[in-house]
């Protein structure tokens, strides 16, 4: 649990709802700006080839975020299978948690769409950059 | 679980993202037009007056949906406590499971924003939809 | 001046901001989902060899939108040139005017991105469908 | 013509549509996200007591902006009429021109809805902001 991926996703006014705070919705957008930021950036996986599906989302509202909040998501990876990749998130505003979550996406072949076991040297740059250690 | 609450949500070009299928994230908005529906016909609860908060939401992808179909949402409560409600839904497409989700949302007073209990009548409205039983 | 193309754009949840309004940037989408209609029930297009890029937006917003409302979109197309393609909407509430909106829209040669001309056979479809009379 | 006030406004994930480009409505929400923090900023008003609302909107679009492209938005006042405010945008990708934009706002009561004069103090922070010169 590293923790060193943080992102900053600024609050726009079409995030608000009727209740004047950011749409419960928005914040599985807000996650996904730094989850495709850090596939591209550690996973050094280009959009275009984008092969990882997302099939499991859990999120936890803490506390509503506002227009002039400055969210900051974190993300980190807690789990590394042969197809799958658990990956855990705070929203933080001001230091304080407003949300967590938690995504599983699965690792697909281009092809066909199913799932297909992630690349050894995918598999590498997470480890290496979590500081997970490989299981034997 | 009665399952009686069924709306189609018609898929939108902007629902789409680059890998053409309706994104992760707009599933939250598909279930939230029909939990919103739900208040007002069911509750009777007028959209402006709206005191529920989503406190907690799971969703569970199964497989994709396209641009041209015709998906349905089904809800129905799994859990009524003192300042919560648990929603479970079914989204649809051909009769196929696309997805299935669980929302929490919380009671709050208006002023407060704290969580405060349901009111009677909006328990006894669920529980007569519903067919649940009261709790002794 | 048809205008035989008329489709009905449920309003959601998601599309309202905190004026408790459709917010006036989802009006655009709105007509965008039943241009996509156009272009493939009457172009017969298909989506995936999308050509037509938008190069042009206006839109009147003439009254808001509320949830709950039924908005109904008309589109029909007021001008068809060598590379590009004007449609008008209106976009109407129980019969009143919401909106009225144009686009342009620019056919584009797949592989260069660059304005091309629009296939004969689909300028046919266009103008049998509008009852437009073809130019010397 | 004074062109001071400018923002970034960070391209999301879900932003883009199937064409692998920023959608089009979506350069609207880019607009008023700026627009907004000029109501904010330079005509100090809350946005709880937003008295302005969208009129007419207009964009041409030059360029498609991708995913990894940062975009500012270059927003000033071109015409202050009695009850209604004129601006000007450019939507600039590394100092190329993606966009052109242009809005009218109405000032409006709150209680009625209808249009109503732009309070003086207003108009004065506008005139000072922009450089403009009073109308006699």
């Amino acid at each position: 649990m590293s923790e060193k991926f943080i992102r900053e996703v600024p609050v726009r006014f079409r995030d608000l709802d009727p209740l004047n705070h950011v749409n419960h919705a928005v914040y599985a957008s807000y996650l996904e700006s730094v989850r495709i930021d850090y596939i591209e950036k550690v996973l050094d996986q280009r959009l275009r080839e984008l092969s990882f599906v997302i099939a499991n989302l859990e999120l936890s509202y803490r506390r509503p975020i506002e227009y002039g909040d400055e969210p900051v998501v974190a993300l980190w990876v807690t789990e590394l299978g042969e197809t799958s990749c658990t990956m855990a998130y705070e929203i933080r505003v001001d230091g304080e948690v407003a949300a967590t979550a938690e995504t599983v996406m699965v690792h697909t072949d281009g092809e066909t769409g199913k799932p297909a076991p992630i690349d050894e040297d995918v598999r590498e740059r997470i480890r290496e950059y979590e500081g997970l250690e490989a299981r034997t």
